[in-house]
């Protein structure tokens, strides 16, 4: 069958999918129901998964010998209250899907039903339907349970309304940033506001270290590194003439190598220590190290503008997003890339997260499309 | 009447009066059941009250013609869960007379009951029973009610554990600072905390903030004007990675005098914002006139110096107290001075506001014997 | 004539003129002995020059018509004392081409006999041999002088020790940032140290605005922007006990694009404006735009890239450099690209500004032959 | 001989010794000539003195048996170009007794005087005629040479400008501040400016470091402690495009007690160390104890204020002044007070150290009748 006559037969299915979808977000690790569609719906169509985690599937199509492709959606909701007016709009109170992964798990399925129906290639199609993205991870857990192994290359893809529709956009290295997350406690000594040799300061403490994190970007890090640190929570006190015993600050750490990534970590450490100490304060840092860097590897960004669709039109991102993803766990385990489907246009204008996010359904076909043809000549590598 | 004699016929009543006031704490503008209990008390002892605001009163001794003396005493309580092991230790959840004012009415009715019996003297005693010296500040309403017309000299006294029972403490000039309390909202505009080009970041700028504060000490005041500036209270975002759109800082400024306090006020004023413009942000501040510098007048000190009982050792106090006194009203508008009454002992060695404050009855005889003294010695002047 | 044949006509000449050029290094705007050395080599070879600057020349080869293509060196030295063991070390106390500027005006002598001994080719070759761009700006007389009139594309090449010799590097887009300096005088009032309340400290408000300044790159740029903001010095205060009346602080900020630039040149005056306010300082600065960013032409590097001999390799620069050309003045003007020629190996690997720099003479080929096929390859098209 | 008559036999002679000293101003450890001519007014008058150091001397006049009062004047003079208009005006480019350490001087070999003339004493009158108090400390020295043993008493005295003629102004506890003298060096490495992630930027430590010490004052001492500290000077760099390797800074702590000056020394140790570590920098710093606080003793003072000849009106200093003295050394050994002799008046109001300063010769008398009363009272005592 060629991709017009599949597209023919199996086209309705899966918008009616991609609106059963959308009608039934479900927030990080609680894609139960969100599960048991893809499930129903693939298992109809004659596709066997696996269900490796407590939510979503792994589902594989093996023709003779070869290599093994993989392709990887997200499949959770955020918590955001939906105000679109559409007929399949969510169903679940302040729950919606505003960030496409209803798209990317249609456009999984209507790719593997591409492969499904296109005799011509050999080896393993395996379809990733990953739970938790957008919270604590699925990915992690996911390459933990096995779903990747065997596996030689794997893609994934992202709905972009920042580029046009029919833009396809991605890089040779670092697409997006690293999202780490760390919390400081300043420790001081309460005393009354009119007394403070009584006391240790921690707001002036915190409130020094603040400042002094500023120079880990402006001065220890290259200018083309292109990290961020932001404090996003500081909170201390409750009277305004009280000196408080303690001020907590929260904040993130997004950069676009591991190397600059260590830098960081280690230099806010560095500073909390001694910044703290200089006030005569103590600091006790928490550091999370959440998603590492989304980069992408050469030969598959290769593979993939070599075999575009007429559909989409090629162009190098202006600079990675400093936003994080968990698909970047499995490009530190095998080749692959990251791309995003541009959706923008005047009728679909609002950006990712947004309680009125929506994309044409056309983006479907064009993600199909595109994997259907990149697997393909990936499989037929010799 | 002598001293002795007047001790003798009243003192057990005294004892008692003081008693039920602390049982029967009642927290500042609700001293309803307090006003009535010293009402009662004064009225069946023969002396005319009356109650120019909701609660506390102004008690008043004529005696031919002459000088007008008042002697103030505060009457509200604090909202402390008293853990003292005392007889008639609080009745009230969570409400307790840590702050001795149970002690200061005592004493202010006994001063009266001086006056009473003792025929020797020719003019008027006035007894200002006031209310909410803790918070909101009764002076001013007293004062507005016409509480002080006609007094020329006025005293007040504070029972104070860090002297030693026996000493009194007090100062010509400051003897308890100002205390302003001001709030400061810096306006940024959110941004995801990856992209903090697109926001303007308000934790950064009231970091800055604070520090630039610290030099209104350091730098813009006389080294010998010992003021206090304390932010107690920092508060700002929600989430570790998305910046804010506001910071909210509350302080205090505490001075020894008036011109420290306007130039500290305007320089915070000049501060606020002029570093949040730097940083493209902007600053709201709310200051808030609280109790001006209680600062005592050399006449009315040495008449104190001058006219000590036998029973109590006069000391110049080694700085003045930061904490703020709302008698700094009274002495705005006529001569007068606050005295510090020494309670610390071995046995009652808690501070004020302390859970466990308690003090020697005995001085509710000091003060009593020194407020007539006094009293007696001023209405003698011709 | 092949490529081979002019070599071996001209190549030895062209080794002398190198070690000349060397020998008799001369400082920005003093080049006159340069000038001389290349005007009477290039008239002997039978090029006509013209002068029209001080230093400096511009020399043409016209045949036919066609398009015009420039190429253009630096000719300059720099104030180092070189310590190489050359024979043509520089003959200049403490000047010495460390820069590789004595190879750029060879290369460009050379390619100019490329295209005198070829005759196949139809247009104008302009060569632009430029003082003063290590001080100054030579590039702006230079254009100014209408030396670029009439040119349709230009090309210059800077020996890059940092890479290898074989490769050649560069990107399409900013290949070197802005680099333009500021003079922060803050005026505060001068008094005792010991009554700085008598004074304006300028210390404390300019050491608030070096923290603040840092703000810029941490916050208000994106954070692939990729600039850079450094206070080189500060200076203030002669006596250990004495308030200064001022402070100076002298900086440079470097971007790799002009929306960036303005950007820190408007925040850097708006935080010098609003910090001195603040601590009631004045701020008065002098801000100086020196070379914007070099940003090559997509065009021209593709000519580039297809026009490669066999000698050298293309590759992609990892980064902009943060140092500046003001190469950067022609490209704001036509289409054009600065490429990085490699010349490190383990024999020549000193890098830049180095006393003991050097480069391996093969690079003259390299570079010449370079040029006279991108030359050609441009005038060839309709 | 009653005082008016030693006025009349020696006045002349003192004011004609003054106007010689203030003609021949010198420089602390330079005054031999100012020793030479006081050595020979002395000896001719019949006093015997002692030079126990190169400049300087000791006079004692004994009686009998009795206790030992010493009085105390410094005897050098300021690098100042004197632009009075007096007769006997410096003799000395540069150098002037605008400190009127002339006038000590004078009324201390006055004092002699009286004491010599006076026959109804017993005891030992001494005079120390102290040599390098704007410099170096000359009180040191002295006191280790001796010239204090013995001493039960010690009194010295400053004209002081500020205060009107007539008025003896002083103070039981500190009149004079300590001074101590630092200089911090933060090291850190250099780099280009372009390039800092190369480097490590000593001027952000050390702008952080000036903030952070502000906090000292701000937070860490009592708000009635009343010290300062002051950052004089600082330097680095010397390019506007390269990261200097150190940073230098000179400054002065002042303080009231030696309590505060061993917590601000600990404390600025404290802040040096771990703020330059928080940078990746080094701090190496000098701290060096200068003049200690002048603290009066209440009993010496009382003496004074019981024996204040009728031309003098005794006040309490306002403040301690935050210069400093070295005459606190003599406190730290035995009791004693220093004592400001007003010297204000319309024509007279030039302040200490100015080029124009200058007092009425009748302060000559004012000081030694009030040390001659002084004296006699202190060694009538039993």
């Amino acid at each position: 069958m060629t991709f017009e006559e599949i597209l023919k037969k199996h086209g309705a299915d899966i918008i009616a999918l991609r609106r059963k979808l959308h009608h039934n977000p479900e927030l990080s690790k609680q894609e139960f129901l969100t599960t048991t569609i893809l499930q129903e719906f693939l298992e109809q169509k004659g596709i066997t998964v696996t269900k490796p985690l407590k939510t979503g599937l792994v589902a594989s199509i093996k023709r003779g010998k070869g290599k093994v492709i993989a392709f990887r959606a997200d499949i959770d909701a955020l918590p955001v209250k939906e105000e679109t007016s559409l007929d399949f709009a969510s169903g679940h109170e302040n729950v919606m899907h505003a960030c496409g992964h209803d798209g990317h798990a249609a456009i999984l399925a209507f790719t593997l039903l591409c492969f499904l129906e296109d005799p011509s290639w050999q080896g393993e199609v395996r379809g990733i339907f990953q739970p938790s993205e957008e919270m604590y991870g699925g990915a992690k857990p996911m390459l933990a349970s096995g779903a990747l192994s065997g596996v030689d290359m794997i893609f994934a893809l992202h709905i972009w309304p920042e580029l046009e529709e029919g833009v396809l956009a991605s890089t040779a290295g670092t697409i997006m940033a690293s999202n780490d997350r760390f919390s400081i406690t300043i420790k001081g000594k309460s005393a009354h506001g009119a007394t403070p040799h009584l006391g240790t300061d921690p707001i002036v403490s915190a409130c020094n270290l603040v400042l002094a994190l500023q120079t880990l970007i402006s001065r220890e890090i290259a200018p083309w590194e292109g990290a961020v640190l932001t404090i996003g929570n500081i909170s201390s006190g409750t009277a305004y003439n009280i000196i408080p015993a303690e001020t907590i600050l929260n904040g993130t750490i997004r950069t676009l190598n591991n190397t600059t990534r260590d830098k960081l970590e280690k230099g806010l450490l560095r500073l909390c220590d001694h910044t703290a100490k200089a006030f005569g304060t103590e600091a006790v840092v928490e550091y999370v190290e959440q998603y590492p860097p989304t980069i992408n590897h050469l030969e598959a960004l290769k593979l993939v503008q070599n075999n575009l669709p007429a559909d989409l039109t090629y162009r190098e991102v202006e600079h990675p997003s400093m936003a994080a993803e968990d698909f970047a766990y499995y490009l530190q385990e095998i080749p692959g890339a990251l791309l995003f489907l541009g959706s923008g246009t005047k009728e679909y204008a609002y950006p990712l997260h947004h309680s009125k996010f929506n994309f044409n359904e056309k983006l479907l076909t064009y993600g199909a499309k595109l994997f259907h043809r990149v697997g393909k000549a990936y499989l037929s590598q010799s």
